[in-house]
């Protein structure tokens, strides 16, 4: 590998990134060279010791440097709050957009038998754990609605029924500002069948 | 610094990439994660070697982490052709789509006396004691067809006269599997005043 141009590695090396191709990655590496060596060197140090120190929240199992990540960390949370979500992405799309103030519970995936990813594998003994051990008032299901998505909440569902947990599923439905004419069929048969009261407190159930 | 989470330092730091949001620097750090750690560590350390190592090469001012670079160093190369690029992006272009086996020379820039781009920024003096220096036969233009290109072009062909050394400009005119309806007007008008004769050898002048 020595006698490689160590500027041809590099470009090939960043085409691990997602969507990165050859091209995109000779865009980055020049630009690097050409106009912010100090951002490169930053880019490789933070990499390189994110790689090494970041593990999973041992509460949560949300990416963090430390034992727990900050959500956990935080005194101003609502501990008998647990929101369920697929991957670290998802989490900080609810971070970013909603008022919530409990804690998350990142799965790192979903059940996919196929794939050899079951309960253990997105962390529902831990779960499980968490459930019986701390009084929990309600578990948030904010996984996908795909159709792992809907298993993996469904078997959620009953681990949160057998610890005598409150749960429920974040709403499925028409998105906001969509006109009905342009909902794709599935998506409009289940907001017609799941239709809240007008006027009421609007609870589905 | 210590107090903030690495992860979001190093989604921050990924953003000093071209066309690199937020967005899509957290998928490239969660994908890296999740799926692709060694991936990460060894992008890291290239990234690192790279900034630290990679100058330009005495010749040409390519980049390359040796004196000289990988083109410059191939004894198959003709040493008396030498193509001049703006920038490192165009010689690998010109390198993957032509056969041509000369040497280069890379301006990174062009001539910009707003932005305090002189010929000395360009390398013009190098490239001077290189015209002086050697039997170059032919030094071909391969700069862009934007005014400072072509401002940039002028002046390079105007120092090779001085040296006495034959230069050429790469065509411009229509794309190939372009209709003409569609070329913008300059160009066409451009491919129409410098048409070349058929069923001659075809050189313009």
């Amino acid at each position: 590998m020595a006698n490689r141009e160590l500027l041809k590695q590099l470009i090939e090396t960043f085409t691990c990134l997602p969507g990165v191709g050859r091209k995109t990655a000779q865009r980055f590496v020049y630009h690097l060279l050409e106009r912010d060596r100090p951002g490169g060197a930053a880019l490789a140090e933070l990499l390189r010791e994110t790689v090494e120190k970041v593990g999973n929240c041992e509460h949560c199992r949300m990416f963090t440097e430390h034992p727990q990540c900050a959500i956990c960390r935080d005194p101003g949370r609502d501990r008998a709050l647990i929101c369920v979500v697929e991957n670290p992405a998802d989490l900080m799309a609810l971070e970013a957009n909603t008022n919530y103030r409990g804690l998350y519970f990142v799965l790192h995936g979903k059940l996919s038998p196929l794939d050899n990813i079951g309960p253990r594998e997105i962390g529902l003994d831990l779960l499980e754990q968490t459930l019986r051990k701390n009084s929990v008032r309600e578990l948030i299901l904010a996984t996908g609605t795909t159709v792992e998505g809907d298993v993996t909440a469904h078997v959620i569902g009953e681990l949160a029924a057998r610890c005598r947990t409150k749960t429920t599923r974040i709403a499925q439905g028409v998105p906001v500002g969509g006109e009905l004419e342009y909902v794709d069929a599935s998506t409009l048969a289940q907001a017609f069948n799941t239709r809240t009261r007008v006027g009421g407190d609007g609870a589905q159930s």
